[in-house]
């Protein structure tokens, strides 16, 4: 059965390699899809860390806005995982999309796969609170797009020094 | 039976909505107290926000600094939701009072409410190191305002993306 | 039977108190392998405070960076509590060392070790990304060290308002 699966957590809380277990779990080959964009050098090294650690049972699907094209697209092929939500807000964020009704399609999407998600997504919220509020306005957006996404995920894990704490 | 049950999580964790959840378990009408002062537009946003999701089960009771005092005169009227810890004790350390005393006289009055008390408080202290020696300082007293609290509390839970996970 | 136990938790979460209490279990005396370097007047007192905690069951040994070493000088005098990872990484970090290699080399004689080792660490990864690249340098750090550790671990707790959250 095909399954809505949330990963959230810290940075390198190693909520990716958690995930890429878990969408394996669900069949091979498994699609990759990459809501990265490379804007500067270190963003690229992180990239392309994390496409070293996954193995050749990995297609990449690169969509950093169109997240519901990209699953009507891949659906049929295998397990999905969508690697990371936060970095989908903030190219919505930056590009002036309206983040809110792309959030709502999503949500909307989820539950018509045939095929199992798994997404990653970020703990922002849990420092003290930004000096600027272009930060506080993110962190806000971020909070609201992981609560409504786990409300319609079946299962939700946080990821605690590369563990997964199973939260529902 | 009443009950002290404290719902601690990051910036948008879903906290609010959680405690609200439980405080109506206990009964209606509920008692919102309220600890928030809008010292700017971004904060009565915020504020109104909050009221909003409120439905008309729920009785206002403004108080920034009195906690104890806004118990005493709330108890036996149906449960309590303080919200939040976190703006009390901003709130204290901005007025120049002394919170290691008013948290041990909460602590204190908390086990002896013949109503339920939920309250609401935030994780600040999981981002990196704050530059500034105040940001660090307010980060250490809410750490210590939260042990406190959940160490007299019936029930701790973590709002995780909008989701109770107990942690007592 | 010796254990490696891992409590992580964010700043004032209580992960000192939680544990000494865990080390005491496994026996007294109890060796406090301290890695904390008192670099300022607010590092000094932070050092005093948990130093006044502790009972007279525990004996100090003061290791800012060889902590191997520190666990080969202690075995076999009864349990061990390492506070913390996240002082040694930085203490490394500043001193030009090969974290990873010391990482490593923590991970190889953990298992090894006779008598318990309880290890306190920090996390630092659930607040917005940091402005500047150095204290996203050391996130990253700290992340990867706390998930080796955690790995080789044979119980992780995720400290909360001073209570103990079982992760593994």
């Amino acid at each position: 059965m095909s399954k809505t699966i949330l990963i959230t957590g810290g940075a390198r809380s190693g909520k990716s390699a958690i995930a890429e277990a878990q969408a394996l779990h669900f069949g091979t080959p498994a699609t990759y899809i990459a809501t990265a964009q490379a804007w500067d050098a270190e963003m690229e090294a992180r990239i392309a860390t994390h496409r070293a650690r996954r193995g050749p049972e990995w297609v990449t699907h690169a969509e950093p806005l169109d997240l519901v094209g990209a699953l009507a697209a891949t659906d049929g092929q295998g397990p999905r995982l969508v690697d990371c939500l936060t970095l989908w807000l903030t190219n919505l964020m930056l590009g002036g999309h309206d983040w809110r009704a792309a959030a709502r399609a999503l949500c909307d999407a989820l539950p018509r796969q045939r095929d199992t998600v798994v997404i990653v997504t970020n703990e922002v919220g849990a420092g003290i609170v930004p000096d600027n509020a272009l930060a506080r306005e993110f962190r806000d957006a971020a909070g609201l797009l992981n609560q409504w996404v786990a409300a319609t995920a079946d299962e939700v894990f946080l990821a605690v020094a590369g563990l997964p704490l199973k939260v529902k």
